[in-house]
This record gives structure tokens, sequence and C-alpha cells, in this order.
């Protein structure tokens, strides 16, 4: 069976896909507003990582949404949970797929799917939902990672990377400026794969 | 690097095992009282699967706790609750062990920790407590036991099962009657393991 792996170029949807790869037949799903080239930045990483790779458009009306919700906390938690549940959503409908992937870990804020949305979506699409890394935490996420990736980090401002965070800040950079971005998007250490260990 | 996994010889913990099996090296370890032979049950289905096993003796108070909690209660959820905190806690600072296996899934109420102890546990010990199939719904659940298990399924009340409900209900057994270990434990569908796909 062929599982979708929501898939930003980051360490834990890299290490979902390696999780599950023993399993299921892996393609990696990079979600883009078509705002920055993240796919090509995605499909780069993916290449690394040995998997088929493809992108998925989402409607602009998403992020038209989530930046009126960002505007209004003042915080992107709320804004990015309603671009990765309506991104789930998407590719759960998308006709050739069987199970979506989504690399949320235990201790996780955003973006993360509530157990009723969980349910609903795979209720409603009749895909399986799987969260191969909700049940792990830091220590047990940083051995596997340190066992089979390469990673570089930096602080989320400098290393680009193909999460919804990338093109939201895009949005608020172009409509607003710099100081607007740092002011909403807290600085944070940001990991992007280079390669796997084999 | 070794992985000890809860097992009870039912369908969850077995597939946690296999899950893990491409990334750690597993052990099956089997937590019991001493009231029912319930070690020598799971022995015979971890030899099905193909894993080394070791059976973890528990306190006979954290029985009786749990008893207690139960008659209280007048349902065996807390008290199920209990022991299996107790026993992972008991597991995690067994000296051999650096990561702590549990088969719970996303939707299951008991035996479940919370975020908290989950938390305190990797704190206290320094070991990784992981619950591979925490992400995962019925349907997903359903899916890879197909693939890759042989079971059986009985009510819970015919099906010998090496799981913490076994030696409780034989404590009710002894000390009161059938009927109140049928007033206590509701009747539902128990899977056991007889043997594995390849």
């Amino acid at each position: 069976m062929k599982a979708s792996v929501l898939f930003s170029g980051g360490k834990d949807s890299s290490l979902s896909a390696i999780l599950l790869e023993p399993f299921f037949e892996i393609e990696l799903v990079t979600c883009t507003f078509g705002v920055l080239p993240v796919g090509e930045v995605a499909r780069k990483a993916a290449k690394k990582l040995g998997f088929p790779h493809r992108t998925l458009e989402l409607g602009r009306q998403v992020l038209e949404e989530a930046y009126v919700s960002l505007i209004k906390d003042g915080f992107p938690r709320n804004a990015i949970n309603h671009i990765h549940y309506k991104a789930v959503e998407q590719l759960s409908f998308d006709g050739n797929v069987s199970a979506v992937i989504d690399g949320v870990r235990r201790d996780d804020r955003a973006p993360v799917l509530t157990l009723g949305q969980s349910r609903s979506i795979e209720d409603r699409s009749g895909i399986m939902y799987i969260c191969p890394l909700k049940g792990y935490g830091r220590s047990a996420v940083d051995h596997l990672v340190d066992k089979h990736l390469i990673i570089e980090e930096g602080q989320s401002s400098e290393v680009i990377k193909a999460d919804y965070e990338t093109e939201l800040r895009e949005i608020i950079y172009q409509r607003h400026d710099r100081n607007m971005v740092e002011k909403l998007f807290p600085s944070h250490v940001q990991s992007h794969v280079i390669g796997r260990k084999r």
C-alpha cells in the first residue's frame, strides 16, 4: 500500500518516511501556495532521501484565511494549524491516496490535528491518517535522527524549509515588513535534511 | 539499541515490536504478578513472532492497590492504568533497559499513560518511552495486523492473554465469584497472536 508523507524537508517528516519505509510504498508530498519555490527545495531533499516526490498546490484562499488568523492572533499557531488541517484534508481526498502520513511528534503544539479532526478526516475520506512519531518524545526522535539522517540546523529566518511557515512569513514580509515578520514569528532552530546515513 | 516491548501476546504489542524491528534490537517483556502463568502464555506467542522474551515480576502491592481501586470504582479503567504506570516505571528503571515500548493506540482509553506521566518517566529514568501505535487509528492498525500477524479472536472471558486484566480478573474470581467478574469487566473481543505472516 502507498503512504503519502506530508514532507517539509525537515527531520520529522523525513524520519516518518524512513520509519514506514519497510511497511509501505512511500511517496513524499510537499504542499505549496506557489508564493515561494518550496516545492523545489523539498524535491532536492527528497532526492537525497531516495523517495519519489510531488507537490500539492493548496488554494490561495487557505493562505488568506491563515493570514487573517495570524494578524488577529499575533502568533502563528492557529494559522499554521489551519493550513495543516486543510492540507491533510486535501491530500486525503486526492483520489490516488490510501494513507496520509503526518510527521507530528508527541510534544508538538503546531502543526497538529486534534483527535476529533483526525477521526473526522478518516471517517469522511476513508483513508488512514497515520502519525508515526506521535508516540515519540524528543530523546527517541533525536536518537533515530542521529542514526539515519544528516541535517543542518539554523535559525528559522535563515534555513529555507518547505513548511507552511515559510510561505506565511513571506506573505507577511510582502504586505508588511521584516519587523512584522520578526514580531509574529518567534525565532527558533529549524532543521533541514541534507542527506541520509545508510 | 535495545527496545523492550511490554508484551501481552495481543496484536497491538506484537505489531509495535514488528514496526520497530528494522530500527531496534527487540526484546519482549511480559509483566506478571505470579497469580496465573501468563508469562508462559506470552512466551509461546513470542516464540511464534521470533523475538526473545522474558518476564518481569511486579510487586503484589501494585495488584492490591489495583484491586482496591477496582472495587471502589466498579469498573477497571483506573485499576488497569495504575498497574500499567507501575509496569512502565519498573521496566524503565531496570538497569538493562534503554527504551520502553508501549503498544497503546491513538483511540485507547486504557491502559494509557498521560502525557505528564510519560515525560516524568523519561525525565527520571533517562530511558526513551516510545508508543509506536499512538498515531494509528483502527483502520491503519487493522491493515498492518492483517498483513503481518495471524490472530485468533474471542470474548475476553475465553481467550487467555498475558495482559493486566487476566490476573486482575483472577483475583476478583478468587475473592468473590464469577458474577462479580462479569459485573466488573465488560465482555469485549480479545485477540491473541498465534503466528506471523512472512
